[in-house]
């Protein structure tokens, strides 16, 4: 099955879309948002499927077609972002750079953050920010939307909790990360909205390329339209999703609807290119000894998408031009 | 004005609550949660606030007895967290005992990380924990609530966008705290949910104690019955909530709802008392050269409250007992 929210109010308008994203139809009267979805899925997970079936099958009347413009993220706004940094060979390469080593602690301890969720950005929405010398970054990412999720479980007790899969590209401000870290209480500033993909979908429609709490299918992202990286998400994770998902239930409960992000994703074979400029520029450091590739510009545009075996787009594409913040209305 | 969300779903059901917290009245009508209120802040303040003086003049038909042992936190969940640490002599002094310096720049730029939203404690309900070895830890603070913020905005204009004030305990695991904070990405495992007082105020029931963006009240910490601290909240303040609003808008909007705290209350003068364990065992260590108070156990009770010069409690009481969590249920 597959979900979006129509840009509506604060919280969208749920509507369900079909497979090859080019149906969409209201929800009405089994939820008015997502999350409303995700508070009542017991009750709504079987309506909602229905509907997914008849649209699939063009059987439903009210179907209209789905624009991703029109979307905004799954969750406009949600409870909890908590975002992994699941692929560590990707932590290692970047320390490499800096002549840090990683503690052996990292393979086995998940990092995660806490990151802001009281505002996604809608897949093509402008990433409107004041300052081009913050070091605008993307960050391709694969999340997971769960359910309400019991503290104190383990992994193997993760996997039914999750009730939707989608791409997020978390935009990180790189020159503010060094200061911020360094006072110890982890990123603030420097990560500012993230966007999400038009569409989030059920484990399911993954078909056996979701196994093991992994997506084994390639994120594909562009820079200007050039093929930036095209990593593979399930490689190089260290970390499934249901083992970050133990990780963040050990001393809490998870609210429905919360979002656990995986990380960059980074395959070791550079041939694979990167999920984020941050890694192309590590990567040059220690091939050529200097950082050629400059951080996102104001004009720029980064665009995320994943396609499954026949070529079709998953969860449609995050496209998302960079453009100068111009300060608040006064 | 005074609010409260009495238990009931995910959200709560909205009461407006008396100036002496005797009765209550649902404000029903107006608005269902407390978070409606808030996304709706122009169109229900003032229906709010007629519901107020109708209940404290005696003339609300529909009141009834004010019970914070059925109230859950105004904000049940919340769409963000963000607690600083504004009391900076605080922090001079854990890193004194130490033996590290602070940075110059501690005293000038805010530390803040971004906490758990999706699921706030009520005042009475208790801390259930796995495992005392945590280093189960009580923080008694002041926090806002704020409107709709844009990016990018100054002190001077985060004012106008705080709508209600409140007690939160920020629970922490002090011995999770180090291992989690070497990792370099901040607090997550080790501060699992925090508790808010019943009521939440609007600023103007503060009167002239509030201030430069400031509390001037002492914040009443109770262990065990036992006077624990009543620091005064406004003395040591080093950043104000506005300070704190321009910090954590710099480089993303704040949706309604936001919660901003002030970190641990805290007093240069030690007489006053501590308002965490933390900090008195940290006196303890610089002054004998050892902790000697222990972290919460099994079975204890913290209560936190603030009063007015009249001796009337402001916010209702945090009043909470710490007990083992025996796992999720299976």
């Amino acid at each position: 099955m597959k979900l979006a929210s129509l840009k509506e109010g604060r919280d969208g308008r749920l509507v369900v879309v079909s497979r090859d994203l080019q149906q969409a139809c209201h929800a009405e009267g089994i939820a008015p948002t997502l999350q409303a979805a995700l508070d009542h899925w017991d009750e709504c997970e079987r309506a909602l499927r229905a509907l997914y079936q008849r649209l699939n099958r063009g059987e439903c009347n009210m179907a209209f077609a789905f624009a991703p413009g029109s979307c905004a993220a799954p969750l406009p706004r949600a409870y909890q972002w908590a975002d992994g940094s699941a692929y560590v060979s990707h932590i290692e390469l970047v320390r490499k750079a800096r002549g840090a080593d990683m503690p052996p602690a990292f393979w086995t301890d998940p990092l995660m953050y806490q990151g802001m969720s009281d505002g996604f950005l809608g897949p093509c929405d402008d990433i409107a920010l004041a300052n081009e010398s913050w070091g605008i970054d993307f960050e391709g990412e694969v999340a997971v939307i769960t359910g309400d999720v019991p503290m104190g479980i383990t992994a193997e007790q993760a996997h039914p909790h999750i009730r939707l899969l989608m791409l997020v590209n978390d935009v990180s401000l790189r020159n503010l990360i060094p200061a911020e870290l360094a006072k110890g209480f982890g990123f603030f500033q420097s990560k500012p909205a993230t966007a999400c993909s038009p569409v989030a979908v059920t484990p399911d429609e993954l078909g056996t390329y979701w196994h093991h709490g992994r997506v084994h299918h390639r994120l594909r992202v562009l820079l200007n339209h050039q093929l930036f990286g095209e990593p593979e998400a399930g490689v190089d994770m260290t970390f499934g999703f249901d083992q970050l998902i133990a990780h963040a239930s050990l001393s809490r409960r998870l609210g429905a609807g919360t979002i656990i992000g995986s990380g960059t994703v980074s395959n070791r074979d550079e041939h694979s290119g990167a999920c984020c400029i941050a890694e192309r520029r590590t990567r040059e450091l220690l091939n050529t000894g200097a950082a050629s590739t400059p951080f996102m510009r104001f004009g720029d545009r980064v665009r995320m998408e994943m396609f499954d075996e026949q070529g079709q787009s998953i969860f449609g594409a995050i496209d998302q031009q960079l453009v100068p913040y111009r300060g608040p209305a006064t």
